[in-house]
């Protein structure tokens, strides 16, 4: 067939600014490997395992902001590519997934490696394109270039996700051991520019009458990036205008000065009346999700009278129940629009500030108990992964698995402002953190470290089964030899199935994984020791280095029903 | 909300004939969970990897030929199935798949652990099913139960496949830790009794005044089971007429006498017009998939006159381009019919005697050269896997994984009758053959021996992270450290991609891993230890063993091709 098409598709990525392939090994699809592995201005890396390799290419995206080519072979291969399809649909990274595949008239035909590719991944895609079988006459390759255009424009336009063009190919596709990949240079793209949303005069005017008006108002940032941008009209509502403003550790809001980070903590008990007094008039909220249960449960039981949701496009979930107006600008647009309301020196804003202290008083309880609750307990889980964070090296990446990673460390929340955070919390999977985190050591210097538990570590270990430089990849396996989120939950925790069927017990440690793919492995379980060993773990090295830790499932139970204890009677 | 309906599952289940649940841990799914693990005759094993789960399940349906059921939680839990269920979709194994997922109204609501469930597997599915969310009118709880019957009825109906339960839960949905899970036993099932389909004596005389006509008939039978029923037809027909009838390795056809069994070997070349001399006038096939690609260019260079497909219902593949009818019959309805034509002494059928010996004498050359050819050769996969083959223990299941480690086993041939052979031909992916044996050897008492390659091998490791016995798995490792059937396939073998894009280097061997899962572990790399190690390997033990051997795939393509060219010198 005429493979020129193909090899362009490789050429129309980098004019787009694409710069980052992850292929993995197959027959039918190596014209497009091949248009890859040899275009100058694009870096490759081959996975074998494609679960790990979409994942992977996820992490590249997610690091970069920029779409990540992912390109597979025909047949169960492009099935693999699901779950971090799926993830990266919900967290809005952007990916194009070019999976090869025989010619629409040999599908279920019983040739080997075929399967119904078309529109594969279902209501997890931002949009499903088939290229043309044939690409001789000149429309048809009009009409593949103006595709991949498309695709990548799709995958880019806020909110972001990930694209999928299958791409039928016939025999014979492989080029003479002679023959050059030549890419057409003049080759034609389409490309958007995309515009900045504002409101008119009119629309602001009302809102901030409106906003004026509330006497409680609370903002929540969910999921997202360190945005600069956000961060200096953010301190400006919490300092002028005393707005408590609520961020997870997956909000990376952490730069702010006096957000609350600890709500899922203080929020676990409603001593006097707590839950009540913490209830807003107005609920403003931006960016993906949030992790706390508890804040969620405030709010969809104590809900405001209105809830303001600020996303400039796509697609809005009522996650507190109490959603009354989508505002469709950025959140920076918005925040430095509030930050600059003019409030009269006579403006009354007592209720105001006496709500933020409410929300603050609880959330410096929350600080001092965790500063002086661990020392008279069993070293465990928690104070563990608090002291590794607490250590975080600057400019460093923390990477956090699902599900009791996440949840610890958003117990103790994060300082470091140079610190970016990042977490599969789009579907919130056990399935791929070890393989996001790969992707952002390979493409970037700074240091990764990933708090992981034993049954996300060991799920994907095919993560590091490559053979690529991830020196700066750093392991912290909390392993309780167990899904110890199950002894924590209440429901399975008095149950007789609780070992076999919901922690699902497992020997493994990392011991020999480290040995297997040369990370260097350090293993603690004394906390006298951890403070000697985080220095060692976070010192460059030429390897990757893992650090675990082997508790009891029981134990990290107890410490953490006993810190919920201590917390109900602090006054 | 009212768990019972939820726990009939189980029952229903049950009363369906089903004895076995692969689970995967959750909280969404406790229920469901709790139901399987609690019923006196449903046998539940829990495996972390739902990707290998999902094997894992379907391996034991494949065994038992009885659908297995999965039970997952919500979110990609739900995905990570899905290599699985294409696999048994194409293969035609029935699973029920059950996955928990929240109810409707909390969908894209931003909470964790949630996709977009309902039609996930899109076209690899045979049907979809949405329990209703809520259960407490009567109706609803009518709809459930005869949803789950339809589900059974549909997995099992011919072409077997997988089917998707998808089933909402509201919190609360852990029972007390006192409460009883109890199971309504007079629970409504609907059952369906399947008919044997027959053709009208007017059709079978049609038919057979058809099939006196043609000179020179050729029966290819593709991927099934043992099937006994068949043997003694196929045996009559094949001494009676000469027909000469060929079967793939995974046909499991080795049974019949005078099978042709290397046909994708001597098909290598066409010397002296040997293809054309091998056209058949009427083509028979049936069953599914074929794996040898020169038989299929063969059948689609030099097409029959007329194709018949015997399969009694169900889409029909036209893998040879040529068919012409399906008979819509059971295979051994249709061949005990044609053995039992009585031919007329004087019937003249010279012209299909002389046509079936053209096909023994390559046949009979084909084994004499696998017999003579290895002594003078280094020590490689191919004699390996050949020997490996030639003293399989009897009443053994032999497991092939693609791709290499099932051509080559194709080009040996098998000769114990007690033996049956299992190969994920239906997407002939890489992804999960691990997996499928163990299935096997959780539900089987027989010795189950994988003969695979590395990638496959370390793709599907989480097949062994769990806790249950499979003594009875014999892994056959042929470990060249890449994916050697590009160095064998023409095209990449001579590109300087070959080794990072297609083979994949990868350094991995079994040693590790065989300390990791308590397996015994075998190191061959010479042809003199093999018969003792090959002893060793195949006695019984209380552990699962892995025999290696490590190989150079420049080395093992050079014997092939050393292989093929002294066939083309044979006379």
């Amino acid at each position: 067939m005429n493979l020129q098409p193909i090899y362009n598709i490789a050429e129309i990525c980098s004019k787009h600014g694409i710069s980052q392939a992850v292929l993995s090994p197959g027959s039918r699809c190596a014209p497009i490997t091949l248009a890859f592995a040899r275009h100058p201005k694009i870096n490759c890396r081959t996975i074998a395992d494609e679960r790990s390799a979409a994942f992977i290419g996820m992490g590249i995206a997610q690091q970069l902001q920029k779409p990540t080519v992912l390109v597979c072979t025909s047949g169960s291969a492009a099935y693999n590519y699901a779950p971090a399809v799926a993830e990266a649909f919900f967290q809005r990274i952007p990916l194009l997934v070019i999976t090869a595949d025989r010619p629409p008239e040999w599908i279920d035909q019983l040739d080997g490696q075929t399967i119904r590719q078309p529109e594969l991944y279902g209501k997890h895609i931002k949009k499903s394109f088939n290229l043309p079988a044939d690409l001789n006459h000149n429309d048809s390759q009009w009409h593949a270039q103006r595709l991949i255009s498309e695709a990548i424009n799709t995958a880019e336009e806020f909110p972001a996700g990930p694209v999928h063009v299958n791409v039928p190919l016939r025999e014979p596709f492989y080029p003479t051991s002679q023959a050059e990949v030549k890419f057409d240079e003049d080759i034609k793209t389409i490309t958007e520019t995309n515009s900045i949303k504002d409101l008119s005069n009119r629309d602001w005017e009302v809102l901030i009458e409106k906003w004026k008006r509330f006497n409680r108002i609370l903002v929540i940032g969910g999921q997202g990036n360190i945005d600069n941008r956000l961060t200096t009209p953010i301190n400006r509502i919490i300092k002028e205008q005393k707005i408590p403003v609520i961020g997870d550790i997956i909000s990376n809001l952490h730069p702010v000065e006096n957000l609350i980070k600890h709500a899922d903590l203080f929020l676990g008990q409603d001593k006097t009346g707590l839950h009540a007094s913490l209830q807003p008039e107005l609920l403003v909220t931006f960016s993906n999700s949030t992790i706390s249960k508890n804040v969620k449960l405030l709010l969809r039981n104590h809900q405001p009278q209105e809830h303001w949701h600020i996303q400039a496009s796509g697609y809005v979930a009522d996650t507190f129940k109490s959603l009354t107006k989508v505002i469709r600008v950025e959140p920076d647009t918005f925040f430095k629009k509030i930050a600059e309301i003019e409030l009269p020196p006579t403006f009354d804003n007592q209720k105001q500030e006496n709500y933020y202290h409410i929300w603050q008083i609880e959330e410096r309880k929350s600080t001092r108990l965790l500063q002086t609750f661990f020392p008279n307990e069993p070293f465990g889980e928690f104070e563990f992964i608090r002291e590794v964070i607490n250590a975080l090296p600057d400019n460093s990446n923390l990477h956090l698995a699902n599900s009791m990673a996440v949840r610890y460390a958003n117990f103790n929340g994060l300082e470091n402002p140079t610190v970016e955070v990042f977490a599969n919390r789009g579907t919130s999977g056990i399935d791929g953190s070890n393989s996001t985190t790969v992707g952002h050591c390979l493409s970037s210097e700074r240091l990764n470290i990933l708090i992981t538990g034993d049954l996300a570590f060991f799920y994907d270990r095919n993560a590091f089964w490559h053979n690529y430089d991830i020196k700066n990849l750093r392991v912290v396996l909390v392993n309780n030899h167990a899904g110890g989120i199950f002894r924590i939950i209440k429901g399975p925790n008095k149950l007789p199935e609780l070992e076999e069927f919901f922690e699902t017990h497992q020997k493994l440690t990392a011991k020999l994984t480290a040995e297997e793919f040369g990370f260097e492995y350090l293993h603690c379980n004394k906390r006298s020791k951890l403070t000697n060993y985080l220095k060692e773990f976070y010192e460059d090295s030429d390897r990757p280095k893992i650090l675990e830790l082997e508790t009891l499932s029981e134990e990290n139970a107890n410490t953490l029903k006993a810190f919920k204890n201590t917390f109900k009677d602090i006054k």
